[in-house]
């Protein structure tokens, strides 16, 4: 890095001081490493973090940014699984975690009123007390922040019936690249005044604006859950008993599906009696009433068990459907435990296509030697292919041969109506496949999208538009 | 109109015939005066009626259009409540209602594939047909088109637990201004691909481009649906319930209220044994499984009746549920049989405000001697105010008054948190608010991405954006 480059850097980041205020803006090595990257095999350094602490915050780093084009990156609690705030052209690492505020919790309206830093997890305990629920539930509930799950349009396990956080977003204020401050939407539940704004920003990676207020549509908390898990003998049976039970009227709150693989990993991690024999897994959910759920979950288990599940418990109370749910993480940990590291893809499949996808897995894992683990949400098709790689991050052959396999298994997601990214989102991981993902004149919206809202090109640059 | 304006439109329609072909286009009168006016207060007649019949004569007729910056229209079955296909500025009225063929249902995938000119209710109950359930159901669905729905997101009473039109579409195929195909999502139930194209499309009421394909998300049909009716002394009484229910972790299909003018309105047209006592009326549905659903009423009913409830009845099977929805159908008629115009707007109150609401509703027709009538969608605040009107159509005074008090209707609606329409859309019956409905902000925003999307502004001018 040359001198001159140094120099500039220095200039700017002076007029930033300026503008923002000497104690929000830090340039230490430390912490501009720490926020360099999240949860992703990529890092890069911003030259300055910005700590917003309110909305004059974001504005003023945006307007300066905008006037002299530096780039602007929006970083949450910095653990998205696909790089997306890794701040690749340098410039303003912008930390909106400590606006972390529950501004109002409100039943009476339905709604919740937050700042993006709020933990998803401290928003869905305080709502939860109050006897409602807020959806969205990706696996990293307890570490990310709601204007990550925004930025992502997160889903989890339970969208297969509640649906993903777009559904949960009625209202935005989102601070626009020249600082001009756009509200849209608000507290009521059905709005048509006007085009989709928020749906513009939810799930726009950071790319068009940095969002600093969020209302939240709150549901009742289903009063009750119950559930039930089953083995079989081969996952087709277990795809076969997915389609089976929706096609028989059943609206699950959760549909999970496990391979062979992982529950291999998982007997050889908890111990072989932890689960019972067979090379596919089921979980399904239920919620409603307290008094019918478990009458109906009676129901569910004759049928699951008539479709020849090897074993079925039943989860009839709170705990033992928690127990189920670690459960389902240890399948994670499990592969963790294996000393390899994974590449969680989360791609998705039409619903139909399960069986190919895992035929796929298996095949892919012949041709190269690397492990392939199939799990996830059965229901919407969205299971996360994981494979597991032997030092990805330090040994550049074992990194080369295990993106191209990757190659192989988007290429394979592209050509069978499948689509590369279901809730992590594109950011610099699945960057390489987005141009084959979408047509060009999809590309050519983007572009002309990204133009209208952001002109000079300051957020989040070098991600998938370009 | 002088001989000069029609010359030159001879020539351009000369030039469409051209592009599109002979048999699509028709500029008889009485062709043009139909297609130039939906359910609105308002007609235009356009220059020349296509008949579009595929996407290609989508792709040409918008392609033409582009070049030669003549207006375009879109329809769909023409039964809007706003104007939204009145094509104020004459040029092309483009009807999409001949492409009309459900191409695919697919319960395996959860999705069924449609042309925009598709019957809401043929789609439902071809699906229906197999144990699938596609939800959105404004009251217009026996008449309205798939694509009409689209271009408003329209909603309906089951909103309150399924969401609205948004949540139910996972691909579109659409022809933008320049005759470019963009395809956009698919048959996956998750995809966080780049922007949310879809969202951007779906209620933009053909502001954007045209829609000729969707992919819509089917969920499986409820086993067994279970109502009940229930009569309050005054309004307030059931908009407390409503809170109550919801408070209490119910999830209702269907969550009406009724206020007291409706409801005499009701007992004069169907007779005073029709309806028991009370100046306000709640409609819940629950659905479910068929051996639990009936157990869960009961307790629903418990519950309902303890809150001071004059009589609550209930509806255990399909015919006694079909004969609650008919009923509520009946307050629509009732309302008509007064003999008065029912200025029908779909406002949204954030749902603590349901009270207020009425009570200004109240004030309203002291004030101004129109009766209005208030009954709709309680559990999302989505209250359909009626302004009934004496020979709005043909007595300018009752005209003036008429627009006079919807402007103090919508000047009350915006001071207090809400949203001039949630289900209806714009058009041009909301025009004249819509400036005052979003901040200035939010209305350059929209301005930005019609110019980033309809460059030429040929697409439905003279509408919200302008």
């Amino acid at each position: 890095m040359g001198v001159g480059i140094e120099e500039l850097k220095a200039e700017w980041i002076g007029g930033l001081i300026e503008a923002v205020g000497k104690d929000k803006v830090v340039t230490s090595e430390s912490v501009r490493e720490e926020f360099g990257k999240d949860r992703w095999h990529a890092a890069s350094m911003p030259e300055a973090v910005v700590h917003a602490g309110c909305r004059d915050d974001v504005v003023a780093t945006l307007k300066f940014a905008n006037e002299r084009g530096v780039p602007v990156t929006t970083r949450g609690a910095g653990v998205g699984y696909v790089g997306g705030c890794v701040p690749v052209q340098g410039g303003i690492l912008l930390s909106v975690g400590k606006m972390d505020r529950i501004l109002e919790i409100n039943p009476s309206d339905g709604v919740a009123v937050v700042e993006p830093g709020v933990i998803l997890n401290d928003l869905q305990t305080a709502v939860r007390a109050q006897g409602w629920y807020y959806p969205p539930d990706p696996a990293s509930l307890r570490e990310c922040s709601i204007g990550g799950t925004i930025a992502t349009n997160a889903g989890g396990p339970r969208c297969v019936k509640y649906g993903v956080t777009r559904h949960y977003i009625l209202g935005l204020e989102v601070v626009l690249p020249g600082g001009g401050i756009l509200e849209t939407g608000g507290r009521c539940h059905k709005n048509k005044t006007g085009l989709d704004l928020i749906g513009m920003f939810v799930g726009s990676e950071g790319l068009l604006g940095v969002v600093t207020k969020a209302t939240l549509r709150l549901i009742p908390h289903p009063e009750a859950r119950a559930m039930l898990t089953a083995t079989f003998a081969e996952f087709e049976e277990a795809a076969e008993a997915v389609q089976t039970i929706l096609n028989t009227g059943w609206q699950p709150s959760g549909l999970e599906i496990t391979d062979g693989f992982t529950l291999k990993a998982a007997r050889d991690y908890l111990g072989p009696e932890t689960l019972p024999d067979g090379n596919a897994h089921l979980i399904v959910e239920l919620d409603g009433r307290k008094d019918t759920v478990l009458q109906d979950l009676a129901k569910l288990h004759e049928l699951v068990s008539s479709l020849g599940a090897i074993a079925v418990d039943e989860a009839r109370d709170r705990e033992s459907c928690e127990a189920i749910w670690q459960l389902r993480r240890e399948f994670s940990y499990s592969l963790r435990a294996t000393g390899l590291i994974k590449l969680n893809e989360d791609i998705v499949v039409p619903r139909s296509r399960l069986v190919d996808l895992v035929k796929f897995a298996r095949q892919l894992e012949k041709d190269t030697g690397i492990p392939v683990a199939c799990f996830g949400h059965a229901g919407d098709g969205n299971i996360h292919t994981n494979l597991m790689v032997k030092d990805y991050d330090t040994d550049e052959a074992a990194r080369e041969k295990a993106d191209a396999a990757l190659d192989v298994l988007f290429r394979w997601v592209i050509e069978n109506d499948g689509k590369i990214t279901g809730e992590h989102g594109v950011g610099l991981a699945k960057k390489r496949w987005f141009k084959d993902a979408v047509t060009p004149v999809a590309a050519d919206v983007h572009r002309r999208l990204k133009a209208a809202l952001d002109p000079n090109g300051i957020l989040n640059p070098g991600k998938f538009i370009e």
